[in-house]
Parts: C-alpha cells; sequence; structure tokens
C-alpha cells in the first residue's frame, strides 16, 4: 500500500490562518480564464471592484473617496502609503503593539522617514492618552499609524478612539486594517480615517495577489511629488486608473477575476454583518473548545478579536508545537505558528470560507494529537 | 435573439500582447487549491521553482546563483535590484530606447539614486561603443542597466556586447529579460551578468502575480544596509527564504502553484530551445501573413526579435485603430496597442500558449477587419 502521503488527496487541507486563507471552490474556478490587461471588459472589473470596496466602507467616489489597487501582499500598501504620502519632512507616529506595527516601524527606517513608536505590551491595546500627549508635545508629527487588528496575537485596537486624538490633533490617520476589513465594521466618519490599508485575500476571501487602500482623494492628491518609489506610487497608481482605467503595470488579472467573484459570495452572505457573524460564531465555538480541552489564550477575552486568536503552549514537557503542527497537518488542518515575543504561543484563524462545523472538526483532531501526545 | 456580448463565450479570447498572456488550462487548474504560505509543502515548491530558474539560466546555487522571488509585477522586481543594490552614493548608466529603458529612469529619480540616460532612437539597438566611451569618462558610475527585448516595439538589445564593456570597466550589469528569458538563450558568463529579471506570467507562461531576479550571491550579499524600501528589499527577502523557505510577506500561492505547473510544460516542449522555436515560428508566420496584409513592420528584421512585433498603422484615413481593435476582439483575438512616441504602430504579440495555427486564425480575422473598414 502506498503511503497516504504520497497519493494526491481528495481535499485541500483546510487553512486556519491569518491568510492566504480558504477560498470558496467557485472563487478559484473564476482563475480558469485568461484576461488581457488591457482591455475594456478586464477594466469594467477592476472599476468595479474599487466601487464595491468603497461601498463596503460605508463610503463613495462622490462623497471624495478612492480605492486605489496595488499589486503585491498587504505589506506592500502599507508601505507604499507612508512612501507616497508622508512628506519629506513628515514624521509618523506608530503605535505599537504587535509584529504589524513593528513591521511599520521597519518599513519607515527603510524609507529614512522619521518615527516615533508607541510601544505597549502585546497583550495591551495601544493607548489614545499616550498618543495625546505625544501630539501634544511633538508638534513635528504628521501622520499617525496603527494596526486595527494585530494579528500577533488577534488584539483590536480601539481605532475610533485614537482616531478622535489624531482629528483634535489635525493630523493624518493610517490604519492597516488587514485582516479585519470586511468583517469588523469600520466606522470611517467616527475614526477621521485618512488611508485605511487591506488586502484581497483576507476577510473578502479573495486569493493573493494585491491589496488596496481607501483614502481621500483630496489627501491623496495632495502628496504629488513625496513618491520614494515608482512600484508603490499611490498617486501615480490612482492616475493611472483614471487616465485608462488600467493598472500602471502587469495587473495580477487572475487575482482580480477571483475577487469579483470573492465580493459577489460577499454580498450573498450579507455583507460585513453576516461575514462577521459567521467568523465570531466560528471564534466562540474555537475559544469554548479550546477551553474544554485545557488550553489557555493568550489575550483576555475583552481584547480578544473573532479574527485569529493565539493560544499559549501546554504547560508540559510532552508538548512539542513541532509534532502538534504535523499531527493536525496529517489530518487535513493547517494552524499557524506564534509571533510573540514574549510567550510561547501558536495560533488559530477563524477567518476564510471555514464554518463553525470546520472549527469542530479540528477541535477533534487536536483533541486525537494531544492523545497521541500523551496530553490527552 | 440574445446579443453575443450577452452570454458567456465558449472560449476566452486569445491574447496576442506582451502579458499577461494566454495560458494552458492545466497552468490555470493548478490554481484550484489553497495552500498554506506557512507550510512545508509550499516552502518545497518554491525551493524547487527557484532551483529550476536557475538551471533553466544555465546556472546552479553550488556555482554561487540564486532566484529572488518577489511578489508584484516585473517592474516591482526591477525598481527593487535598483532599491537593493545601488549603494548611497551609486549611480547607473541606463541604455535606454523605449519605455521600458525609460521607466528604469523613472523608478531612479523617484529613488533619488544618481543616474545617466544613453539613449538610442526606439528603432536602433543600444550601443556599446556610446556605453564604452561613458564609463571610461565617469568612474562614478557603479552600475549599467539595460532591457533586453524593449516590447516597446520588440527590438532586441545586444546585452553580451554591452556586457563585455561592462565587464571591462568592472562595473555592474543588471539586465530586464522580462520578455525573453525562457524564449531566448542568454549566456550569464559571455554576457557578465549580475542581476537579471523576468516575470512568473512571461516566457514561462504562469499567470501574474510574482516576479524573480537571478543574481550572483556574493553581490547581493555585498548590498547589506542599502536598501530604500522594505517590500523591495531582495536581500531581505533572500534571507527569508534561506531562514525557513517562505517569502517574508504574503506570497502569491495560487501564481505558485500555476508556475509550478507552467515549469513542468515548459520543460515538456524541450526547454528555452522549444519554446524559443514555437515562438519564432508564430512569429514568422505572423510576420509573412503582415506583409502580405499590405502591413509594414516598424523595426527592421534584422534587429527585431520574435517575441513581440509592432506594425505601422496603413496610411489611410479609413484606419482606426479603434475600430481595428474592436472588431479583433469581436472575432476572439485581442492585440495589443502601441508605446512608441515617433509613429503610430500597434502590437502583436507571438508569446503565450498560442500557435502558428492561431497566428493564422489571427490574420484571418485581421484581413475581415479591413474589409469591413474598407480597407480589404
Amino acid at each position: 500500500m502506498k503511503a497516504q502521503s504520497e497519493l494526491p488527496a481528495a481535499r485541500d487541507k483546510l487553512l486556519f490562518t491569518p491568510g492566504p486563507l480558504t477560498t470558496s471552490l467557485s472563487v478559484k474556478q473564476a482563475m480558469l480564464h485568461d484576461a488581457g490587461s488591457w482591455h475594456h471588459e478586464v477594466n469594467a472589473k477592476v472599476r468595479w471592484v474599487r466601487d464595491r470596496l468603497l461601498e463596503i466602507a460605508g463610503l463613495s467616489s462622490g462623497a471624495g473617496w478612492e480605492t486605489v489597487l496595488l499589486q503585491g501582499s498587504g505589506t506592500f500598501c502599507v508601505e507604499a502609503v507612508f512612501a507616497t504620502c508622508v512628506p519629506p519632512k513628515g514624521k509618523v507616529a506608530v503605535l505599537a503593539n504587535g509584529a504589524y506595527g513593528q513591521r511599520m516601524v521597519l518599513m519607515l527606517q527603510h524609507l529614512r522617514i522619521d518615527h516615533v513608536v508607541l510601544q505597549t505590551p502585546e497583550d495591551t491595546p495601544v493607548d489614545p492618552a499616550v498618543l495625546d500627549l505625544a501630539l501634544a508635545k511633538d508638534k513635528t508629527i504628521t501622520h499617525v499609524a496603527v494596526v486595527h487588528c494585530e494579528t500577533t496575537t488577534g488584539i483590536l485596537n480601539p481605532i475610533v478612539e485614537v482616531g478622535r486624538v489624531v482629528q483634535r490633533h489635525g493630523r493624518l490617520y493610517v490604519v492597516d486594517a488587514m485582516s479585519s476589513f470586511g468583517a469588523i465594521s469600520i466606522d470611517f466618519a467616527a475614526a477621521g480615517i485618512d488611508f485605511l490599508i487591506s488586502s484581497a485575500n483576507k476577510c473578502i476571501e479573495g486569493v493573493p495577489g494585491f491589496s488596496f487602500v481607501i483614502c481621500r482623494l483630496e489627501t491623496l492628491l495632495a502628496c504629488d511629488g513625496y513618491a520614494r518609489s515608482l512600484s508603490l506610487n499611490l498617486l501615480d497608481q490612482f492616475k493611472g486608473f483614471e487616465k485608462n482605467g488600467q493598472f500602471r503595470y502587469t495587473p495580477p488579472t487572475h487575482s482580480i477575476l477571483a475577487f469579483e467573484q470573492a465580493l459577489q459570495e460577499f454580498d450573498q452572505e450579507g455583507g460585513v454583518a453576516g461575514r462577521g457573524a459567521r467568523y465570531e460564531a466560528n471564534h466562540q465555538a474555537l475559544a469554548k473548545g479550546m477551553k474544554q480541552l485545557g488550553f489557555r489564550p493568550y489575550l483576555d477575552p475583552a481584547v480578544q478579536s473573532y479574527i485569529i486568536t493565539a493560544f499559549c503552549y501546554p504547560e508540559s514537557e510532552k508538548f512539542s508545537f513541532g509534532a502538534f503542527y504535523r499531527g493536525l497537518s496529517e489530518r487535513g488542518f493547517i494552524i499557524y505558528p506564534g509571533k510573540i515575543s514574549q510567550a510561547n504561543t501558536f495560533r488559530i484563524g477563524s477567518i476564510g470560507r471555514i464554518f463553525p462545523s470546520d472549527i469542530a472538526a479540528l477541535l477533534s483532531a487536536i483533541r486525537a494529537v494531544l492523545c497521541e501526545m500523551g496530553l490527552g
């Protein structure tokens, strides 16, 4: 008999990760076509995608907002905002409590942009009061940047409270909503967001290939001449869309076809409310089941999002993350390693085309693997 | 009866463009899977892809070469080479005779990297003798950059002759082989190439999503600290692959699955020689048929590649490119507009999963559209 690993499987392993995620078969089937990047049919899809993303955000181009799509992962788009929109003498205050906040700092270092880091521990939301003091003291800070759901831990940062401080001080506000946009309602007006970034392969459940920024047109247009990179020049990218409906450079055509389908399925599910409800049900089932299995969540439930959850390793020498991961993988479930500097954790995502029944199957597999490890 | 445009078509339109290209159905079907970016199965595919690209180039990691994959279009990867590898006081000489050479200049402007442009007309190959003089005169030039096949016109630049000059002067050599790699044999040793860039959706016939650079490891490692962008930091990207086999940031997993299949089909066709032969047959059929239809190629055949061909508009007021394009599109063929500043041209690509029989069908359609326009 051939070993299981030598034969093609009947199904893909389910991804309980922060992305790329498990997507519907119909989203993937939308990629079974080749489309010309210069063709009006593709341009019409790009236009539709840009408008639909604004609608999901509760915004419109008539009200002065635009969506700019950019090739590459979400990180490229966050960096593109800094590279395009911070003036030569600008300074960015980064509110950080995880790896994605720290990544913003790395971007600013690479771009040689002045910055200050307002750090809180990884289990603690960022602090609007600390920002208030910093902005009062340092008038040279032009931009404030924060991660909405910090997928390092799954913590949810208070973007409206932070935004109120930013607005009171008259600075510009950049929100990385990579893993939250589409699943958690975001009030752009209350938060006073100027730039919000997310990606095709997160809660809209498309495939990787591009990310996007939703921004105030006036604010973007005011950035003329600042761009520190051609590829990451969001203003030029916007002008390209306006000029002829096209990406300036080769677009990820198949990802766009998949995203069009993903947006239709997003609507079928009832938009942000419907999708958020499923993810929340996934998370509740996960949190309850993991507790029953003896796992301790890293975060206080009060600050925990329903996007991704970090769990502490069991306090036993019998536990090895490598063996745990492999055992789950062999059963068809892919979880995610931890990314926290101060604690040994692993992570389980609640997002993508997975349902509470999949969470139940995952929990059964975890129980079986724990038994194998002598931890049952 | 419903209009044809209101009903889904049986087949995709064939793309006679510089990319994204028509790909095989099996390449697209490889994307019907979701793969975890952290999973060892994906990492093994990434490793295999990187090694296979070196083999196609006639190189190996044992001999000091590496492939670095980067999310985004080919432009991102060309800019990443400059952003990562030119020292703060470096200076780049760009040999330019088309839009892609000019795009390199735009990158260097954005990156605030000193540069000089050695321009030749769009119908004339770049000139090694001019470079020789420039390098002799200006010792501050550290890098020389050129586009191999300038898809603005389809002209083929003499990368070996240019490279010999670069080597004699001891500078570093960057070759944009976006639309030639995999279809035209490239002698890395003779040309003395340090960095060569190409993309997944060109002559290997994958789908868009990432591009790649093939480079000398030693040269890449010497660039520590130069990077002007985090996302475009090729050295960090390389270190990421070496550390854990992974892209630093979300990879275009579906594009990678498609590319793995595309590489297998590339081998089936007989590698560079086999693929090049088909593209050359496509080009010959195109050139002959278009001549019979009365079209004049923009370039002298002596400098024309078999990748893409620019044709001059017919000298008749009856001709309109818009109507010509639409007529062909309605018949299932997508051609490409011109990009030349000094002449009215359109372009027809010979690359992608198209065969001489497809060229024959395109030529028949062109004949029919010309008749409709009163030009038959």
